[in-house]
């Protein structure tokens, strides 16, 4: 049996582009891990009718989760509305207002607050719908699962609450019983360096993708193309079929096929090296990607930030001359930031990069988004020179990204 | 008169969580600034029927903003669904056509690729509805205009071209009249540190915040507090009473009423100073933020991520008795790594960050979370020992928040 769903993020400040909503793809994540087909996600502010409006382009669905509104504001009306449209009614669970408090009025002996309206805060959050399968608050305000065609599911906003509290809500009798009838959803994820839309565009029309059993997505993230593929498990022999072609035609730029990151390929590839880094227009990005990984500090050594041509030379042992002979973008002093990572930390591997991030400080011969990168190990070197388009966010991020597919290769070379 | 939108974010990929959407807060933000009131955003699949129901879901207001589903694969059907909605149909645009060839002609010719499906790709995006005001390419992909009651727009995924195309979309005659047509939002925001969602909650209550003919909305965002008020002109005198309010109970708290972030606000104050920083758990991360700024190299001069006991004695002239007597995450290595930094780069400001990102390597003691900052200046310093709650990532990014506070805070006392 399918089981379809809908996902409801509440919150005037998400709405409003204030905060990027993190748990639509969290939870949506978690379905499809259930076998549950994902049909929307709205986004709606903290108004009532606008929140009732989203629940009736729903109601055809059968599971509906919610984010958000259940805090002590005046604003969070979400378990009220949600009461409401499920026909039944909102309860003081005086059990519960003393558990709340309890975990509030710990945090007000912290922080300091008034008494009077911080319990009146604690007492509006232990108001639930009659008839509610209730979920305990893993920050202060609780959950509940209410009504059935759809079943919705009424979780907190903060990202670590609701993740804690879908664990609970799982568990739960309605929620067991709806996911264990939904079927299994397969996904496969297959990523590649370098590899532009317009050519797996023409692969997948030579392929005759479209007529296939299977749902197929492209998309570009942080410089990479990332292929991927959900089908149900009788079509796992096309799947089959289609990977194979996939990999005939663009073997060379799979870098992915476990859904593993390149993050997460150079930690595996790492294992018995150590790494440093010299970098500037990156300014500590590439070093923060690196260490981004639990575990990371059995291979990263650290790493110099060298903004300034002092430093290149003070910190990595950039010859000064080398920088008024080539400028401080060069390939040359690129090659001897790599060199200097690896001596001053005394690093198998080293990463230099200078470049120009912008918005000012481009010229005819060296615009901005130019950037020059340089991987030296003890058994070679991989050195580019590169020119990345966007803004300098992009162009710093793009950067680092760049640099683990060279580190990449430079290891494989090994 | 009030102009009402919906934005649909179109895209598998978006719906799948794979990718963070980034097209919807920012046409959230470019709506409000025209005045413009934003309904909801949808999120939906490369699914016909669902692009047709979220269509419907928006049929009575003025404006329908859609991103995505406009590239050369199968999977990109945006135009057509809305040119089907909107009663007409698709029709090759022959010039059109050969400019989108111009320039994916010279990508192939850059990276590779069979010309006969490549331009099959763009002989399919030169497809338009009959009627549509066209937006040129800002990468291979037109935009559009259709109907009226609602007018929609359909702009591309890529944000880049999303964001440039927009500014084409708004100087068409259109969507220029419907914007003349609508009122003035006006948007304030507060930032507060630190200040809790209790504490803001109980004071929105005494002040009957909810009564008031203004839209409040509170939100955490990475450590910080929030609080954003909309409202319309005839209500600048009641923001203004409840701005005094807030500031009488709050204002020791409050760091930012211009809508500047603390990234902003203490590019500012480093004005005419230097700061340079040493860095352990944060990876670099402190470093990268400090330099996200353009202009950053103005006053940071650079920074070290020592990672290994070796390096924050090599590096940051960290005495190796001073980790062997307290711990590598201890106040002294912090105060050692800040004077460091300091002497190291000959900056004016240190900033020294040692402590346990986890999930690994906590204690009883200092368990996961465990941070100890230190932010050093010639006429005093700022050390503090905090407990950060979440992930790997949340302390990592919370302890640059911190340190940034702290770092105001010992600026503003020089």
């Amino acid at each position: 049996m399918s089981v379809r769903a809908g996902i409801i993020v509440t919150g005037t400040e998400v709405l409003s582009g204030l905060i990027r909503d993190a748990n639509g793809p969290w939870l949506s994540e978690q379905l499809r891990a259930h076998g549950v087909s994902l049909r929307e996600i709205v986004v709606v502010g903290d108004r009532p009718e606008d929140l009732r409006r989203a629940l009736d382009f729903f109601s055809d669905v059968d599971l509906v989760l919610t984010s958000g509104g259940l805090g002590p504001t005046a604003d969070d009306l979400t378990a009220e509305v949600v009461a409401g449209w499920a026909g039944t009614r909102m309860e003081l669970d005086p059990a519960l207002e003393e558990r709340i408090w309890a975990i509030v009025n710990t945090l007000r002996r912290r922080i300091g607050g008034e008494e009077a309206p911080m319990r009146a805060g604690a007492r509006k959050q232990a108001h639930v719908p009659v008839g509610a399968v209730v979920l305990e608050p893993r920050g202060t305000a609780p959950g509940f699962l209410i009504g059935s065609a759809p079943l919705v599911a009424v979780l907190p906003g903060p990202p670590r609450e609701l993740q804690a509290m879908w664990g609970d809500a799982v568990s739960t009798e309605p929620l067991r019983s709806l996911l264990a009838s939904a079927g299994s959803l397969e996904q496969r994820i297959l990523r590649f360096f370098p590899l532009s839309e317009p050519q797996i565009a023409a692969t997948l029309r030579e392929l005759d993708a479209d007529s296939r059993p299977l749902e197929i997505t492209t998309c570009l993230r942080r410089g990479e193309l990332e292929l991927a593929t959900v089908y149900e498990e009788p079509a796992a022999a096309a799947y089959a079929d289609f990977e194979a072609e996939i990999r005939a035609r663009h073997g060379d730029a799979l870098f992915s096929d476990s859904g593993a990151t390149i993050d997460e390929v150079i930690a595996q590839l790492l294992s018995g090296l150590t790494i440093a880094t010299a970098e500037s227009c990156t300014g500590g990005l590439m070093a923060g990607r690196l260490t981004d990984l639990a575990g990371s500090s059995a291979y990263v050594l650290g790493g110099v930030v060298v903004y300034s041509n002092e430093a290149k030379t003070a910190l990595a042992g950039v010859d000064a001359g080398l920088i008024a002979a080539h400028g401080a973008v060069s390939p040359e002093v690129a090659s001897a930031l790599s060199a200097g990572a690896r001596e001053r930390f005394g690093a198998d591997l080293g990463i230099g990069i200078t470049g120009i991030a912008g918005p000012g400080g481009g010229t005819p011969e060296k615009p901005v988004g130019t950037v020059c990168l340089s991987i030296a190990a003890p058994w070679g070197v991989e050195e580019r020179t590169v020119r990345l388009p966007g803004s300098r966010t992009d162009v710093r991020d793009r950067t680092t990204t760049v640099a683990l597919h060279m580190l990449r290769a430079l290891i494989l070379r090994r």
